[in-house]
């Protein structure tokens, strides 16, 4: 297999810069690597393996020549500039909601719903990252007892907000430990020691845009069309990785046994013993999705909760989109292409 | 009426301050206040009023003439101190889990099972925090539509756990903000920018002691013994309220416009608009229990989600108990007693 040639669209943000950890630490064999940012970065560089990279500017004929596109930079300008990328040659894997719905794009965690990159037309979705932990937990589940309802409430971090969100939450605590003003802007009504219920905008139905991204890319990635899927999508103080609290009703009885036996056969998934639960700053730079305190409701056999923790710059964004590259590698040399 | 002779027993920790402002502030009726506290604060002084109150220990007879003692000084403590206060004449409202699951106990929320109180014999439980603001919630749905399931993952803040808790919540920001060695000895594993699904101890099937409680005493506050109450406690980076994400399954099909009417005339119950929410910073010393985006599930007509705030020490434990107290008073007073 010959180096691929990737382009990172977005370079710079929370997870551009999370993709190129990813692509250095896994070893991706790289043949050429063009970084992409907004006007305001361009001419800047980026330090990748030792060697200065420059930041380029999307232009017509930018991704001729690329094998791999992976978009960072946001809905819009995803809109904007994945066609294109897919027109010049690249297979694009996005990570922005763009294309997720679109019946036509692949929405893929590769150790769930690999199949369904058989179909691609040269652009692939890439979950949201509170979508990929709870259908890595929720994989085994609906093999063995079939799925009827999920409701999961979500501890998210501010890192799923991008860099200004980061830096918002460490100046904001400092200031409301130090009796200052607290910056509000990325968070209106305040993120410091507080917790909330508010990620996207809101429909007619009171549901968030997260909320409804959630219940639509689980459905769609699970191939389970009507599939009830609550949540309640809560930002919280903390830096890096979301956690759930998971509420499932299945359609068989549940063998608690039975079914740690297939979590820990789960590719991707790393499930602790017990009444162990992962917490988000232990799991950090994870790449696996963490599960604990998987019990039995005690009223009904045909329903379980857990608690579900991932990195989500990492699994949540950057590590799926590459793994997604990498599984489209390796079905190239396997094809002989 | 004439002035009522309370007794305090915990008067120095944050839920027995928290006593003394609701009790100030209501401008209840006091004829005495008797403040009683552990060995290592006895001798000192607490100002009520301008008056400077001298600390007590608990010793036989210190509850002679006492009409009631509020007691706050955990589990313990009212079991070896309760029934003392009773045999001495006072009618004790524990704040403790000591006795709430007794059945000769009244388990008692004002606002939603108020009858209970009819049938106490000198001693009644105050509910956990979680437990009040999530049964006011419930209480208008349970009588229109009546209720299958409760799913509730709540978002905790130290104050719940006490005054050194509250301590170390502020220190362990302070030290990871300042790059230092954050203290970690009421939350072993951390508590600053993380969230943490375990309050009080695990049983022998993954539940904690917190969720079995909200389980248990939901159930009998409600007076439904067979209702599903499934809860995942968690702690957060929050120094005062609880908020709380819950799904409900009800019995009838839900219509949100009645619902949103009797959520409005329930005692103790603000209902915000539409997609509006409560946040947990705002919400701080608040008496009522604060309830935003009420919303159906979108596949279940009988089932609803809510977002639910209050002030864990102030409704959550001092306001309740001293509410009780109040309720006790009108009857007396009523009753001609």
């Amino acid at each position: 297999m010959n180096g691929q040639r990737v382009a990172v669209v977005g370079a710079t943000g929370a997870v551009g810069r999370e993709i190129l950890t990813v692509l250095e630490q896994r070893g991706f064999a790289l043949g050429e690597l063009r970084l992409f940012a907004s006007p305001r970065s361009v001419g800047d560089a980026i330090v990748f393996k030792g060697e200065r990279l420059r930041l380029r500017l999307v232009e017509p004929g930018c991704f001729r020549g690329v094998d791999f596109a992976l978009f960072s930079a946001g809905a819009e300008r995803s809109r904007a500039h994945a066609p294109q990328a897919v027109q010049e040659g690249a297979i694009v894997v996005d990570n922005s909601s763009a294309f997720r719905m679109d019946p036509a794009v692949p929405l893929v965690v590769p150790e769930v719903n690999p199949a369904a990159l058989d179909a691609h037309q040269g652009l692939i979705a890439n979950p949201n990252c509170s979508t990929i932990q709870l259908v890595l937990a929720m994989r085994p589940v609906r093999d063995l007892y079939g799925l009827r309802r999920i409701v999961v409430a979500t501890y998210q971090s501010v890192s799923g907000a991008g860099r200004r969100s980061i830096q918002e939450l460490d100046a904001a605590s400092r200031a409301h430990l130090g009796g200052a003003t607290e910056p509000r802007e990325v968070y209106p009504r305040g993120i410091a020691f507080d917790v909330v219920p508010h990620i996207d905008v809101f429909d007619a139905q009171g549901w968030t845009r997260e909320e409804t991204k959630m219940r639509h890319e689980t459905r769609k990635i699970l191939g389970e069309p009507d599939l009830s899927v609550v949540a309640t999508c809560v930002r919280v103080p903390v830096f890096r990785c979301h956690s759930e609290a998971v509420h499932v009703e299945t359609r068989q009885p549940v063998d608690l046994a039975q079914l740690a036996q297939a979590m820990r056969q789960q590719p991707g998934l790393c499930l602790l013993d017990g009444a162990d639960y992962p917490l988000a700053r232990e799991w950090a730079h994870s790449d696996e999705v963490a599960v604990g305190r998987v019990r039995l409701d005690p009223e009904d056999a045909r329903a379980i909760a857990m608690w579900v923790v991932a990195d989500n710059l990492r699994k949540g964004a950057a590590l799926n989109a590459v793994q997604i590259a990498e599984h489209l590698c390796h079905v190239r040399v396997r094809g002989g292409a």
